[in-house]
């Protein structure tokens, strides 16, 4: 049994997405950030730097943190999610960590949770989100997934894109992004995962 | 023999110190970011990120970007600087990944090329860098390095670090990120790996 401390966000769902994709058996602690929660001392032993995701492997004792060390964990652990080369999937999955999400999150931060109030940033990071998308337009033009097939690079990148709505986008100009988007939104495990560590919104849909 | 694909940055100078803390041949390609040369095709064939650093492996013929994925692929070939712990030096490898460069990158943009324009954004980037450094400055009271011995995720977080001038940081409230910063300082690799692809200024040292 793992136990995954989450919370509905992108990174939270990436774990919870591969936990369901790797059909391994989970207890789910909530770590609810609006009450500070990830500030809790017993948490902070597992992940230092106050975010979530973390598991605990009830197997190995072992705990860990940061969603991309979690998803190499699991793809090691069980081999399985490599795609079609296990180093084009970690390039995909670094590029995610390094910069889909963070740079998404500081659009979400500025377009999203601050609109109106420093139209820099927002124009900085919508301009970022717009030339990760086209990145990931043009490699998805390439090929079914990130690495080939499915992969865990897979997993840590659509949480991402599934929050296009705070992000700006035109979907008009990613028809291969879109397809990868709506094909996976399709797996059973991922609408499974998309809903822990409870239901809070269907996933999104870009309409033709 | 190695070609590296690289500019004076924290992540550039990941791999020039990576490569020369593993003996490996290299040779450097200045990528120069003011001249527009990470959007040639030569290069986004490599990088379709267009961003450095990048590698190819003259033995395998493999390309590689992302200086997280190019950090594992250099540890995994030559079995070499996983500290004390593989899973534990992937966590702080991810933190620097995601949270390390991305933020303090941000920082830089606001607090030292564009300072008094964001005021929003400056403070921001600052509260998080002080953070990120706090999490170190914890971490590194239980142990020398990221991963108890010198391992990639040093290797990743270092570069960032030295440029703690750009981030607005007083270094007596890190005395345990201090004595790691200068440690690491001392290695004659990181010394050369530094000055890759030319000089241009001393490795910064804080004042007592």
């Amino acid at each position: 049994m793992i136990e995954l401390y989450t919370f509905a966000t992108p990174n939270g769902r990436k774990i919870s997405i591969a936990l369901e994709e790797f059909e391994l058996a989970y207890e789910v602690y909530p770590i609810h950030i609006g009450r500070d929660e990830q500030f809790a001392p017993e948490f902070l032993e597992i992940s230092p730097n106050n975010k979530i995701p973390a598991i605990r492997d009830g197997e190995t004792g072992r705990t860990m943190m940061e969603s991309g060390a979690i998803l190499i964990y699991l793809a090691e652990t069980h081999d399985r999610f490599w795609g079609d080369d296990r180093y084009v999937t970690l390039e995909w999955l670094m590029l995610q960590m390094g910069g889909i999400g963070p740079m998404l999150g500081q659009a979400h931060h500025f377009l999203h949770f601050n609109p109106g109030k420093v139209p820099y940033a927002e124009d900085r990071y919508a301009t970022e989100a717009k030339r990760l998308y086209q990145v990931l337009d043009t490699r998805l033009a390439k090929g079914e997934y990130l690495s080939g097939s499915y992969s865990i690079a897979d997993m840590a990148t659509w949480p991402w894109i599934s929050r296009y709505e705070w992000q700006g986008i035109d979907w008009a100009n990613y028809p291969n992004l879109k397809r990868w988007y709506l094909t996976i939104a399709d797996r059973e495990a991922v609408q499974r995962g998309y809903d822990v560590p409870e239901f809070t919104t269907s996933i999104p849909r870009p309409s033709d």
